[in-house]
């Protein structure tokens, strides 16, 4: 494999190609649940060097192939079902887009913007920010986390219920083919009727099908006023029927709807002292509702209490508190985004990351909360998530005085069949933004109809015949 | 071929395969261009039967590789590039929907409604209505079209700036393959990252990738307040500024922005004497702009008044006039519908259906104008369209004195050779809105790149390697 190594240091220059030291930061998934071993991480400038580097694999492979080399795209690593890093055969090559991040045009006119997949994406909302521009795509890790990679997963967020998953945001894409081609789709169209919808086939693949290198993001006005709420609700029922209504007052203006249960809030209040989580001890459930809105403040801002007052009138609302100013807000949505941080500190858990059709969101939650109770007794609920989007973040933690670890060994696939059998009985999908990558294929070939799963590896097969591209992640080839 | 007639007989009753009579309804395209020979018009009731035919279909092609038969699905049969109508070898199956239009479901708390391929858009339009929602979805043909041709064809129309083409407004399919298999992708969810995006691929490809029988669409709620305005613009560049303005001003509110040259209003007026027409004759364009928001209406007039204040103030509009009730705003949208038919009065024109990154608007309008005015001179452009969708309907009439037929025979190539070569240096989109057909599909050959044709070209082969389904329409396999 020497020849080839030579051969990418040749196109990236020998500086950029990692092959000694400590390389855990590309190896190791976000969640340091695996430890991978990579034949090198190779680090582009730019997209020709992208495209060499696939031919050179491409070519290796082609004539190796009892010693098969394969390519995993990687940009910030932050993805939670180990997409990213490679397996342990140290016959894989960790293509890291991070040298790639240059903001290649802002387009105001158009409200677009084109920028390359290594561009953390708080950059991208900073950049666009500074040329008086709103880019709504926003996650915990997006300190971290490129746009590239959430382009790869689709990523979701806080903010879909307006804007859509990242697929939505994106009006066009550079994508280097398995083929070591370039596909130059970088459009910054917003109707475009000219065959097949390529774009999307790329957004959500994970590194499976091509590896994006850049992408024509949209762009949106800035808003004139933005509101938060935290309201504490009588039953998850009651916080559907509370989306409705604000639905209807708020109209596109409805931001943000996350609904946090009690327990996950009794967390955040018992392992972070500094932070005051209102509402939280007379509810069963409390929700963090945003609106932005082009309307002049104090306009928008009746509208927003006449919503939250029609609500608590009809009951669908126990108590209700709006933030003054920005600094209020922001507290309320670090409380959000502590919980998953107090989760960790309170021991080891069943993640799931699951949606349902909102219309059976409460029958859901009452139907599965009872099985897991009935089948491990005890059994505490970590329920949080989007609502909005009738997507939710189902964890499961061991009921007090159980260690977590053996509690993790001896439940974690009933607790998965529970939640999942559950999810499918709903009409729901077992990984709703985080992906599929390597850690639920297994569950994928389970849940997912035969015939999804045969036209997915027939595409696999004719985009990526040689496998190179992120084998036996999403879909495994026989 | 007797045999698989009388199967299809079997599959979906006598009465629904007619291969006798007048059958031009199914067999010849909408603006009466071409006049195919249907070996039958085959008519499903349910998915079981189109899954049946086409299996049928499937065999006899395997059986009979020297007489292959085909598959031309079908929905309103308003297409406008020659894509849903059969060839003339009499080999083709016309397999047309219209017996599928059943709402499934309207579900309220998911704002989403089930419906079947068959059912027209107008019909979708109405029960999401009855049942207090907005289906935005909205085009001239929307009396005759299908939502499945809708979805087949991701047809855009007049709403698209705030709620995108069909596409976007579409949460899940149900699809039959080339196989005659079933995909359920019904899915009610907002949020499913469990694979490929199989839907977007289904939808805009015409057809030819498998055959969409229902699906699950976003509702919205109903808008509160509804304000349509006409300005007079100075300008295509004033327009684009008018727009951004408008953006700023009204955010999501802003749901329609149409521009319409002098030409093409003066010819509305020259035929149809019956509408008024504003302001059009002291200035090069006019633009038809429209909001809807869940505002209080007093309040939404006030925002929408202040924005065309400040337009008319910073000159990006000479006059405006607001529609005093929904009355006189659909005369303006009547107006703005009429432009094709008073084109079609004046004579034969060259048809285009183009879009351009919307920054360079101006600039493509001039140089394309100027381009054509030099190679014809006295040519006459009738341009409107959705100006805040970057999608224009630039069509090119013959000069005055000139008979439209010669005019057509002469010089289409030519105009639509410096049309389009106009749009490739302005990185847009020779259709934008229309699809590709069998008309556009030797213009598509030449402007798409060879990257993204080999990629389409690798999936139609991946999942119709018979090529059963609607061949040589959008891309032609060898």
């Amino acid at each position: 494999m020497q020849t080839l190594l030579n051969e990418l240091k040749h196109i990236v220059g020998t500086a950029h190609v990692l092959t000694d030291g400590d390389l855990s930061a590309w190896t190791q998934d976000w969640r340091k649940r695996t430890h991978g071993q990579a034949l090198a991480v190779v680090r582009p400038a730019h997209t020709t060097e992208v495209a060499q580097v696939v031919q050179a694999c491409a070519r290796y492979r082609r004539e190796h192939p009892d010693s098969p080399v394969s390519i995993v795209p990687q940009g910030g690593n932050t993805g939670l079902v180990v997409g990213s890093t490679p397996d342990e055969s140290g016959r894989q090559i960790v293509l890291s887009l991070q040298r790639m991040h240059a903001i290649r045009q802002v387009d105001g006119a158009n409200l677009t913007l084109t920028v390359e997949a290594g561009c953390i994406l708080q950059t991208v909302q900073e950049q666009a920010k500074a040329a008086g521009f709103w880019f709504p795509l926003s996650l915990a890790a997006e300190g971290s986390c490129t746009i590239g990679g959430n382009l790869g997963t689709n990523a979701g967020g806080t903010q879909v219920l307006r804007f859509g998953n990242t697929r939505e945001l994106c009006l066009g894409l550079e994508v280097v083919t398995p083929q070591g081609e370039v596909w130059h789709g970088l459009s910054g169209l917003r109707k475009d009727n000219t065959g097949y919808d390529l774009k999307n086939l790329y957004i959500g693949s994970e590194g499976t099908l091509g590896i994006i290198t850049a992408a024509t993001l949209k762009l949106f006005p800035l808003p004139k006023a933005q509101l938060t709420a935290w309201v504490a609700v009588p039953s998850t029922q009651a916080a559907v029927t509370l989306l409705g209504l604000a639905q209807q007052h708020l109209g596109p203006s409805l931001t943000g709807f996350e609904m946090m249960g009690q327990f996950a809030l009794s967390l955040v209040a018992k392992h972070f002292d500094s932070l005051r989580v209102p509402l939280y001890q007379d509810a069963p459930f409390c929700v963090l509702l945003e609106s932005a809105s082009q309307d002049a403040p104090t306009q928008a801002r009746t509208q927003f209490e006449n919503m939250l007052e029609a609500a608590l009138e009809a009951g669908h609302a126990s108590d209700a508190v709006v933030a003054e100013n920005l600094a209020q807000a922001k507290v309320l949505w670090q409380i959000r985004e502590s919980i998953p941080l107090a989760q960790a500190e309170e021991g080891l858990n069943i993640k799931h990351d699951i949606s349902v059709p909102i219309s059976s969101m409460a029958a859901f939650v009452q139907t599965t909360d009872a099985q897991l109770a009935a089948a491990i007794p005890g059994v505490r609920l970590v329920n949080f998530g989007h609502l909005g989007d009738g997507n939710l973040h189902y964890n499961v933690q061991a009921p007090v005085g159980i260690d977590a670890a053996v509690f993790l060994r001896e439940h974690e696939p009933e607790v998965n069949r529970i939640v999942f059998d559950s999810v499918a009985a709903f009409g729901g999908s077992i990984s709703a933004e985080h992906g599929i990558g390597s850690l639920k294929i297994e569950h994928l070939a389970h849940y997912k109809s035969p015939v999804a799963l045969g036209l997915m590896r027939a595409i696999k097969l004719a985009l990526d015949p040689q496998n190179l591209l992120n084998p036996a992640r999403v879909i495994a080839l026989p």
